[in-house]
């Protein structure tokens, strides 16, 4: 459809004024304040080694927390002399950071939620890499965390005891607590009316006393956030919970709103999207971009496998008047490509908060019954089953996208693997570091299918351009796909 | 100055759309919960005796948690059959409302926020009157809840053991705790910017782990509490504190917003402002009306009183660029009555949030250091002395309002109190039920003076009149009152 | 029967050694750390007025904590140079006392245990008399503390008030709080063998996670306590309670055992009855002396009126195979002089600890039911009804002693009342130290009455003199009292 | 010295009573509330293999909680039929136990304590074998839980890291906790006076606000937790810790107290000694037998080395009048075999409770200037170096008891290793499993070494013999061991 003609714009910008900074030294929070001699040493060799790279930038990012850039390149650009120390102490560890972004400062002391995610940051990565993953070995290259990859499962069941893990460690698993968890998705770059309306959903859930989990980030995934809280604190629940689901990827790109109590970094997208399922009793979305139909496309291919017929999750699709039909042209989309069965999986609520988060109350109240029946736990959601092709992590380059078959004979749900994928690669090539260099380097990426399919996503993707769907500054959009029909 | 020909006109309106109303029965929460059986029957006859309109009217003022109005009257109007019961138990009590703001429920359910400033009311006015007063003998006009008054005091002493009693017994003072609570003083009706700035001062607050403190009400009130519960949040700061000190005249002008997690109703004015300045550590004063002019007037006579002189009290007067040097106007007016050395009890600070917040807690930092000197609680300053005249309950009609002395040959600490009489009436003219009423029937208040003074006040209200400061629906302000020099 | 021979002996004994004592200056705890200037000053009148001997006495009675005599005397002339002053700072209290019981210390610190009772102390004189009482008129003795009455219940509900008042000042009443407390009565004064048996009961009782209420005291009174303690600890309950109920004439007698976790200090013997019987939900009855026969003849004067029909209160006598029949003794008493249908009221449980505490768990169970239907509250038995009779406080004086109606022509409820008198009397002539004082003076009170009630109580009063169960070290016990047949 | 003529005895005795039992299911508490699918199938298949038989007979030991002996193989042959099956459930997992001990329900529920000590079991022996042991590759024999073997350590600091692991996922590790846990050491078989003796001490500890470590089971394990107890209700203590170290060799013949709230299974008896050393902040020895001298040796051997000349541990020896000297003999054999220099690291209190918990106390205070001076953690002495040869597991057999060096040519903490082996043999001949197995097929352990050392060690065995110290029923010990002179 287009090039990529600004992205040589992008990497000078040389007068960009550098912003004000501070440097502190920080305790350990949650469970990093108990490590044994043998974990800070660990530790330690993370913040030397390949790993270090990956570390600073999550770190930054969550530094980061005033910033409204969805660009992670713009933000490590904006703080080139950042720097993260872990020290190593008899009885335990600190980080020192220099050149941090004072906006996660007062009167010089960090904030308390900046520290806790900075320490939720450097737990996620440490456990994951140092109890489950092995780190590539071929890491040669610097700051290559896209190649940390999960060790070769030859149990199916692995992944999830994995996403469980990670989540425990997070300490974000409470028994003997009932369902109460809606996951809301929808796009970071939004309207003023579209995020005023996830806020007023927001409130709606958090006077039903429900809690919030999201992607991290500003618009879709901040709103009812904020919203919750007013709620919740009218109904004097002070243990409401906002937690933030990030990936190294995506992080920098989409910084942890301050109201994130509970941040996890998940190892990669796929497992991100697997914690949300898992983890969440229901699931409302709001209009977005790319990601947020990646997020359709993994839900729906999910519940559409057979094996989930017994599994309940709400699914609620919600737009105010504003955004005009919004969701009737992704119903749209969604039965062109995958049939007109898929409408048996969502409901779409147009411009009546109240009303989604009354459905998303009865929702739960039949998945509270539905895990009793089943005997499944109420923290996690042990007994659905994503398919292997949605588990899979997707390494997005110009081969693998132009390699993706999108073609109406595949079975609906291998089709929604592949549709997931495509919508994927084109978020990294949006605001994903690596993504953004790939294009930088090689220009967009191709994808090629079959007529029918790719004229809807064309038409579809053509919709996000003109909404300036597709990022934040976006006057400017220059596509990072083209779209090809075989 | 003018005739006040609108209020036949705010009398009728016999069309206005009846509002969504609920039916609901709520246990009690607090001490409310456990009564003995002559509590139960005494409440039960409060239910039924001479207190059952004053009670009727703040609970349509809390229940009324979504309004946006600041006419006692025109709530009064809009729930017509509105009822609550105070209804006995072997065990305790249970309160069923009727007709009541559909605003205070969820899904037929009442707002545990608003089920707390509920029985909040009941707990004040039920330990008020037969704790601490006795009812008026001649009780005989319908309402006349003004006619509750203190018993007299031999001692001099008295007033700050009873306003400890009812602070304490709303379980508001917290021995071994540090001082960090801020009152926040301003206008009820403010622009937008002025609100954003307020809130702005808050969240800066909050970011400082300082609690918030108003009286309750849209605006100023309202500002600084959002404001702080974001900056509270980001510190992890659960247990944030958002009292609201209210008084029977007011509290359905000021209806709390649900933020406040604390509400009292004190008996009258005059106890409700000795409550701010014994139970805060700092006062920030954001532009406002009549009301903010009487307890500005009311700090400022009682600081310079020379019994203080060894008290720490911080007081901060602060704007936005766009209130254009209100305070500038507010400084004249108290050189001009008060003389040049009122300037040593206060700062001006224009346009700057941080700087607020950062002044507050060096102000406070001194309290508490001036505290541990000279050994006085931190939860309540008891070594402050409130002038006699200042401690006075003031009954506003148009003789006491008439028989006011303006004069410069005065005592500034005098001519304080007279002052801050002549603002409270107005205020009961503007928003209070009783005043509105006088107004209606006998004309504006009529204040005579010494030309000066007079002047002073005259540009003063004037520019509130221009400012919109007066009412919030204030397009065409009639004045209550008149001013006359001699 | 006898007389008083010894009297003098105990009034002498000069040489006593001199107890180990220590200096402290302790704070508050509890509702005594937020006090208003006023109540400051009305404490330090306490502390210099006619009230200070009893809060004296009292205090020094809490400090003795290690102590084991149970004579008020012995326990005030071992300290004889024991002060206790109530400090006034402008923010409150400090209690400052000289010559203090050693045992109460810990590295010259005083034990927090023994902190709390001190100020429990002071709590319930200073409310009982500041909110309740009015001094005795005619105090003109020093430290007659028996003097202070309660004023004139037009209302006979006012009692019931009354008590209710004092526990839920105490911090004792807890709403939402199943029924779980057994109240245990009993001697202090009993054999090894009997205090393990109670030990056992209690550890019994823990263990079915039931809390335990008694008179303070040794004996009977701790050995379920320390026998709970276990068993709560086995089942992992760490907020067990340990109510102790005592009155000023005798907790110098019987001094709060260390384990007792909420002390509250009764007006008089009569309102700490009523205290058991409205806080406690079932009651059991250990072998005893006359103390013990006061409290049987109080419930079960309580139980057999009529108005109690509805009202369940379960009521177990227990013993140990070593006390050989005490309870049949007991039962043979009150079928002697209440008539076949008493038993009706109590079931008697030999040698079997677990069966008891089975027995109690289902009766509380049934408690549990009534309350529920009845609508009456856990945590107070409005419903129960005390016969006037007793609830009047009895002045015991050797012609109040004498004028005791004691005739089998008196319906059973009030020959109750008078035989809970008598034993009552005999109570204060061996332990109280006003009884003991009359006593020595005027030699033993007469008991006059119906010859058949007499005898009864002559043969029961005589066994518990050859069982040691009048006073501790009772090797030479002299009856305070001679029984006379009509 | 003697032969092994009772042990065919102690094989049979068929007639004995069978004891009464329960059969119950009981959820998981702690961190065996959330497990992942691997987990729970992992659990299951260590209910099916070669852990089985360890796991049943830890649960054994713990469910006879009540029991008395200290004979392993009389506990399993009291309940021939006990079972335990791990329930695997979607969302967790059940124990079902059939032919438990019925002394560990109440009403046939399991007591909360019990239940506790159950999953701790299961925890730890999970935790150690799947995260840090791989079980031995030829347990070909049924039970043999010796086999459990420690893999290779390459890095001889990570066994203190492995208990760091076991500690810290049992949550005893407690960050920001100041020091004040006292290890008890002493013999589970003592007199009723030494009984009473460590009681008293335990109190004077607890009203100081320590808490208590001890190995589990009867006689001076038990002692210091009941009296610290008592101490910490007094002090108003509700958090006092009572934690029980075990290992599966030991807990059979030393069930945990009830009063045990925290219980760990350590892997085996080496890492049992090393948590003691680097969990406790002093230690307290108590009159015991040769499992005492075992812990004796391992700490002197520990701190004799220069290592750890800056490391400050409080070591103190104590008994009562009655045990006539105990300690000075324990000196005696000390100072015979390590030399005079040994005395610089403990100090002797004889019969004085206070001045013991007074010495701990202070002794405490300087292990805090020394772990902040140091920087090492509060809650783990990382800093202590313990030698190689006593963290090396001591495999007990007749070859390696015979092959132990002891001779004074030795350097004395070599020779420390050595006698703590042969004690351990003897302790393991006394009460373990295997050992009583190995003695009754092979008869006693030889000991070979110089003649002044086996002359110290035969009188001071024979002392303990002669005192009743080796086994509980001991009235006709017949030693496991022969004493023979090189």
């Amino acid at each position: 459809m287009t090039t990529a003609s600004k992205f040589e714009a992008v990497a000078t910008s040389p007068n960009a004024e550098r912003a004000a900074t501070c440097d502190a030294s920080v305790s350990p929070t949650g469970n990093m304040e108990l490590l044994s001699q043998e974990e800070v040493r660990r530790l330690h060799e993370v913040g030397h080694g390949d790993l270090y790279e990956l570390f600073r930038r999550c770190a930054l990012a969550v530094l980061n927390c005033g910033g409204s850039m969805d660009s992670a390149e713009e933000v490590y650009r904006q703080y080139p002399d950042f720097e993260i120390e872990i020290v190593q102490r008899t009885r335990g560890i600190k980080l020192r950071v220099r050149n941090a972004p004072a906006c996660a400062f007062v009167d010089g002391v960090m904030l308390n939620g900046v520290r806790e995610h900075l320490f939720s940051v450097l737990r996620d990565i440490v456990f994951v890499t140092s109890e489950l993953y092995h780190p590539a070995e071929n890491g040669q290259r610097e700051g290559d965390y896209e190649s940390i990859r999960v060790r070769e499962h030859s149990d199916g069941g692995e992944v999830k005891n994995l996403v469980f893990d990670v989540l425990r460690n997070a300490e974000l698993l409470m028994p003997r607590s009932l369902p109460r968890l809606v996951v809301c998705w929808g796009g970071h770059s939004i309207s003023r009316e579209e995020y005023d309306y996830s806020k007023s959903v927001g409130y709606h859930l958090g006077l039903r006393s429900l809690d919030i989990c999201t992607g991290c980030g500003p618009g879709a995934m901040k709103g009812p956030m904020k919203g919750a809280t007013i709620g919740h604190a009218k109904q004097r629940i002070s243990k409401g919970r906002y937690i933030g689901l990030s990936e190294p990827g995506i992080i920098a790109a989409e910084s942890p709103n301050p109201i994130v109590n509970h941040l996890v970094v998940m190892p990669d997208i796929e497992k991100r999207l697997e914690a949300f399922v898992r983890l969440g009793h229901g699931i409302i979305v709001f209009p977005g971009g790319v990601g947020t139909l990646e997020e359709i496309l993994f839900v729906l291919g999910t519940l559409m496998d057979e094996r989930n017929s017994r599994v309940t999750v709400p699914l609620l699709f919600t737009e105010p008047a504003w955004s005009d039909g919004y969701f009737r042209k992704i119903d749209r989309f969604l039965v062109d490509t995958l049939g007109e069965q898929v409408r048996d999986y969502y409901q779409i609520i147009e411009d009546d908060p109240e009303a989604v988060a009354l459905a998303m109350k009865q929702g739960i109240a039949s998945v509270n019954r539905n895990r009793r029946k089943t005997r499944d736990a109420f923290y996690y959601n042990w007994l659905l089953t994503i398919p292997q092709g949605m588990k899979e992590p997707f390494e997005v380059t110009h081969e693998t996208m132009a390699g993706l078959q999108l073609d109406s004979g595949l079975p609906p749900a291998e089709l929604a693997v592949n549709l997931r994928r495509a919508f994927s690669g084109i978020v990294a090539g949006n605001v994903k570091d690596k993504g953004i260099r790939l294009v930088r380097e090689h220009g967009p990426f191709a994808l090629r299918g079959e007529s029918g399919i790719m004229q809807a996503m064309d038409r579809l993707l053509g919709d996000f351009v003109a909404e300036g769907r597709m990022k934040i500054e976006s006057q400017q959009y220059d596509p990072c796909y083209v779209i090809e029909s075989l």
